[in-house]
């Protein structure tokens, strides 16, 4: 990063072209707000087909009690209304499914139901549920080390990781993912990941994502506590490619797009190599990540047949050990954990959820039978500055379909 | 260009990420047949939504006598086949549409049916049918100067000329459209048009097409004769832009790609001020040019719907002056003329086209009521080089049609 400002440090995933430099009013937010309903606009990209077969249903059941129901923000004492918080948090829309059908939807400014909006690390999951079904088949072994499977990565941090290390984020990177520090080494990566149109690489910079994979050292033991660095799932999604023999969108498109019955193609922004990005270039349509998260509810089974295996969705269910994430120092989320790339809730619904930052998430909530999938556009990229006005009302909703049954 | 050697110049459209500095297969002719099916994996585009209506029609009745079909090449002695005609001309795909039915269909390489492919400058023939529905309709003057409807151009080249002089290429510019000419202007535009992914404008250039139009002189007098200059073609879509209050994208997916019920979204590359390149920067799905084709053939009257006005396509057919058109010299192409950006041959069938570099075509044969798609990937640019194997080609595949009947 060039500045150290705070906007520019929160709004950098959306710098480029128009760049700074032909339009200082690029880092709006409301152009923000425009750019991640767009990213393809700035940026090269490959094309994740829905395939030539039928949409899937979507059965609308809308209500029309959820814009009144009210929960408690986190850190606060005052209740908020649902639909206030849609406005609080930045949504640039929500889905909200209970028993696969629509019961609450909600679009607002560029996003329309055709139009894929960034995923952020949501894409993490698609990649993690990916890997965790390979995992099951018995093609990844979560034991092995990562040089197994690339052994590109032989003299970087992951020489000695594990791929369950890799899957979970246990291992232990010289590497800082903090957006608020300009030097952390997240910036590098965007760059090289070519994530930040405006800014390239700078010269002598290595050519692409897997270049820098191989550039990155370790920092102390792996498998010892949680760290949450998105270079991890690019390591992840190198190893599902080697294994398969397919670049990440054919995988994609295969293995959950066309088979879910997708209303509309996708696509990740890809790195100069043309290779696409894991951890966090995917843009999909909202009721496309809600399928998705409908799949993971009903454990792989959607559109009429079994999307991912039943075991590694069990597998996600699982969790990961709560003692690794609370080092992490999460105080908004307190007793989670992390596992094959979802975030775990280990509330007494069994909630999990994939998290993008500025606000994306699939929220998967077996007991209540609900999935949410949401799109966002906060301009402060951490999700602290979302979940308090998220986290609460998703629960909230929850606990008001099951006794509304 | 910084380079004069001939591969380099022919190849200029697909040079780009990953770019010669980093691989230097990337000129390969294979690695550009890859990149014509697929140009938003190296540029910023944006995206032409199909909408969310059913796919139209193209029923299918595959006739088993056209790859024998003997023609004579264009300066040639010995006839050739038709199939063999395809291999030997780097066809990608070609769409034959005898009465709106399939009658011919081929895919080889990387294109496949769901995936777009670029249009060169078949796009200005979108353009050109658009501005002319505009002008059947009263709402652009073809005798009125161009700063009526841009003022920007005032004091351009294009401050003394009339709309119909654009449409039809006539205007006298001082630019020079060569590909095999390194100094000619048209890499100057290529370059703040961000065509040439590995090539951004030198620093100190206009930003984007519509300031680098601005820069543009007058070389003569207007309407004197034909020039085929792509410029004028991005100052059409400007034109069609201000007087429709809408971006070129919404206007092919609104009035084009949603009410012809095509199969697939289509893209536009951007230059950097997200401005769609109406002179050649548009990829689609082939089936969805045959269906375009089709729509001209039926004048204007497609999917049970009258997409393009009658009037406008009469304003095609009617051509314009072969005089003019023959001043530019080009001897495969006697007596034809240049109408709307639609290139018209006065032949015996009323046969007109649109033309790309590479070998990109749609065929409209009123006559024999035949539409012909077809993408190339020709290693080099000029339509000289794929004439000879087409032209005749298609003429004779037309008259078989007839004869057949």
């Amino acid at each position: 990063m060039t500045t150290t400002t705070s906007p520019s440090v929160d709004l950098g995933w959306h710098m480029g072209a128009p760049s700074l430099a032909i339009d200082p009013d690029a880092l709006s937010p409301e152009r923000m707000r425009a750019r991640f309903s767009g990213m393809r606009e700035t940026s090269p990209t490959v094309n994740v087909w829905r395939g030539a077969g039928p949409v899937s249903a979507l059965p609308r059941a809308l209500r029309n009690d959820i814009d009144a129901l009210t929960f408690v923000p986190l850190g606060a004492q005052t209740p908020m209304r649902c639909d206030a918080s849609l406005a609080a948090n930045h949504t640039d829309g929500i889905v909200v499914l209970h028993r696969g059908q629509v019961v609450y939807e909600s679009f607002d400014g560029p996003l329309k139901p055709h139009k894929p909006h960034v995923c952020m690390s949501v894409t993490k999951s698609l990649v993690g549920t990916l890997a965790a079904a390979e995992m099951v088949a018995g093609r990844i072994d979560p034991d092995a080390l990562v040089p197994v499977y690339v052994p590109e990565l032989t003299d970087s941090a992951w020489g000695n990781a594990t791929v369950r290390q890799v899957m979970d984020m246990t291992t232990a990177l010289q590497y800082d993912e903090d957006y608020a520090n300009p030097a952390a080494e997240v910036w590098a990566y965007l760059r090289v990941a070519a994530q930040l149109p405006g800014m390239p690489a700078p010269a002598g910079s290595p050519i692409g994502i897997r270049a820098f994979l191989q550039t990155l050292r370790a920092n102390g033991t792996h498998g010892e506590r949680y760290a949450y660095k998105t270079v991890n799932t690019e390591v992840l999604g190198w190893i599902l490619c080697n294994v398969t023999g397919l670049p990440l969108e054919q995988l994609i498109e295969e293995r959950l797009w066309t088979p879910m019955g997708a209303v509309q193609d996708a696509y990740f922004v890809v790195d100069p190599r043309g290779q696409a990005g894991a951890g966090g270039a995917f843009s999909g349509a909202l009721r496309d990540m809600a399928r998705f998260g409908e799949t993971m509810r009903c454990r792989g089974f959607f559109n009429g047949r079994q999307i991912v295996p039943e075991a590694a969705v069990a597998d996600v269910e699982r969790g990961a050990d709560p003692a690794h994430f609370a080092q992490a120092g999460y105080t908004l989320l307190p007793g989670w954990s992390y596992r094959n790339q979802w975030w775990m809730t280990h509330n007494a619904h069994g909630a999990y959820c994939a998290r993008g930052i500025h606000g994306q998430n699939i929220y998967v909530d077996p007991k209540a039978e609900m999935v949410i999938a949401r799109f966002a556009s906060h301009p402060k990229a951490a999700s602290a500055n979302t979940d308090p006005t998220t986290l609460p009302a998703y629960h909230a909703l929850a606990q008001h379909l099951i006794s509304a049954s």
